[in-house]
């Protein structure tokens, strides 16, 4: 079966982020039939690895989920997949698929993971569900994870920080506004503010990240005729891995520190850390060189954080464009593809 | 029961807009025990009448409900009520159910009436429901709408005029802003536009008008990784008796216009319309008189304009600090109450 073939097969099993059992299923049966491997699946995760006995283990990961959609309108249309999923991230899964059951040579062990629900709430991530159950099947000197980035190895990933503002007022009559004041007044200048964000960058390791403040979400109002005495916008801060929670959470305080009073609230809510380049390490050095272009910072965050908090270095690299990512008409090309495949190979043989 | 004790037993019984059945069932009981009262009740309104054959007919009319809190937290503290709806308008109301059920020789016949849902839209009001199922209940040569005016003569009204503005932007992942356009962030800028109105002032039979411009509500938001690409405000607009619906919206959006686009939307909703001062009618001019201070404009939206549109002359008057009004801390004091008591007997006597 042709890689576009393999890819349009997996698109067209539905596996919306809670739904992923039936790929699970499909993906297991695949990686059995593969005698040098042992495979395992735990919840709708499934883990292969292979048995021999180098010195080094590196990990190759991908999530099985996509974002809401319909999965059957998938279709191979020229030289590409088009659909759900196409490009984030089932042409890469086909790919590790294909590469993982080739019984060869290799001068490293491999642990293929494919995992559940990570396209939702961090803290449903079957990479943490595994993390957590079977903390030694993450046992790795460095892991691959195959996100599409576009051709690029994609380094580290921004950390992503949720903030609520709570702004106060005092309630009064519309009629008589001069009595009280408005608090979504006061949340426009917070707003314009935030507008007005700049974009720090931090380069590390060579390449640059840069951050980004956005207003996710606004909120005020109590009734037409009333001056609301509340209002609260929620902030999306995505951070460079320089900085922690703590240096992150004050430049964006700092940032709009002089608007704020004594009543008003500025609440830290989700956090997930940034992740470091590592691109000194050795192995991440090698796939950057086999890939052929120069590494860049990953925009977004992704699970190498996960790996780096397990002090397992890793990085993005996958077939696709990453623009497409979540789109109604994403999709993967066969050129797309099959690179994907000759680094994998390259780098694991 | 003394005029606190009467007032808080009103207070007591929540009648949040929408809820106001128990309340008018206390409020019929009452007028039912006085024989010289027709009473009905029509929906969760109330009407009494007396049946005399006076060549004149005035009504006095106030609202049962309340904009929402907790009515059970009201208390008689010193000589003052404290509580949800105590000044707006559960005092003037105990009062006038203390007037209705006396049997006293009067020089003009009178109708009382108890109404629901003056707190919300318009179009919910419980004086325009019976205006529509039994128009010849409103027949009166004058009206006095016993809001609190604070011990004047409140004459004529403010308009009222929602506004909903839409902003429009573009859809991105927020580690990407730059591929989109936050429209939370555009409405940012409009609010701070509102925030910087400056009242227009009206000056009409002697009496002084100020327009107001509020936001009252704010929405936008899809989730916390995604820039919206829609957001809106609710604007709340006080119109001075000298403009109509036209020439008011017209005003709004001269004063906003530069900051919409094309896909951007202004769309009218709730207009209730200013009503002109009616000072120089004989009973409202005797209002004045007896009320022994000078007249001043309504600031704020009333049914007056229910009763100006219907060809009724009327004015405000009725216990209590205009100010104190949707405020959590609102009041009416022994004084006040007294005073309310004191005019409407002399009027109507």
């Amino acid at each position: 079966m042709s890689l576009l073939d393999q890819t349009l097969t997996l698109v067209r099993v539905d596996s919306v982020s809670g739904r992923e059992g039936e790929i699970a299923a499909v993906v297991f049966e695949k990686l059995q039939s593969a005698a040098h491997l042992d495979v395992e699946r735990i919840g709708d995760n499934v883990v292969a690895s292979t048995r021999g006995h180098h010195a080094h283990r590196v990990i190759v990961a991908g999530h099985l989920d996509t974002v809401p959609g319909d999965a059957s309108a998938g279709a191979i249309i020229g030289d590409r997949v088009v659909g759900l999923g196409a490009c984030d991230m089932k042409g890469s899964v086909a790919i590790m698929l294909d590469e993982a059951v080739r019984d060869v040579a290799r001068s490293l062990e491999v642990t293929w993971i494919f995992y559940a629900r990570e396209e939702v709430a961090r803290s449903q991530s079957g990479l943490l569900e595994l993390a957590e159950l079977r903390p030694e099947l993450l046992a790795a000197d460095a892991a691959i994870l195959a996100e599409p980035t576009g051709g690029s190895v994609e380094a580290g990933c921004q950390g992503t920080l949720r903030i609520v503002v709570t702004m106060k007022g005092a309630r009064a009559h519309t009629a008589r506004p001069y009595t009280g004041r408005n608090a979504i007044h006061r949340i426009g200048g917070l707003i314009s503010r935030v507008a007005s964000y700049q974009p720090r960058t931090a380069v590390i390791d060579g390449v640059t990240f840069t951050e980004q403040l956005q207003v996710v979400r606004v909120d005020g109002g109590i009734a037409n005729n009333v001056v609301p005495d509340v209002a609260s916008v929620t902030l999306n801060h995505r951070i460079a891995p320089d900085r922690g929670l703590d240096e992150a959470a004050g430049a964006v305080k700092d940032f709009i520190g002089d608007l704020l009073e004594v009543d008003d609230a500025f609440e830290i809510g989700d956090y997930a850390p940034p992740a470091a380049p590592s691109l000194a390490n050795p192995f991440i050095a090698r796939l950057v060189e086999v890939s052929g272009v120069p590494a860049r910072a990953k925009v977004g965050w992704t699970d190498v954080a996960t790996f780096a908090e397990r002090d397992i270095p890793a990085a993005n690299y996958g077939a696709g464009d990453p623009l497409l990512a979540h789109r109604s008409d994403e999709f993967v090309t066969l050129g797309e593809l099959e690179e994907f495949a000759r680094v994998l190979r390259k780098l694991l043989q």
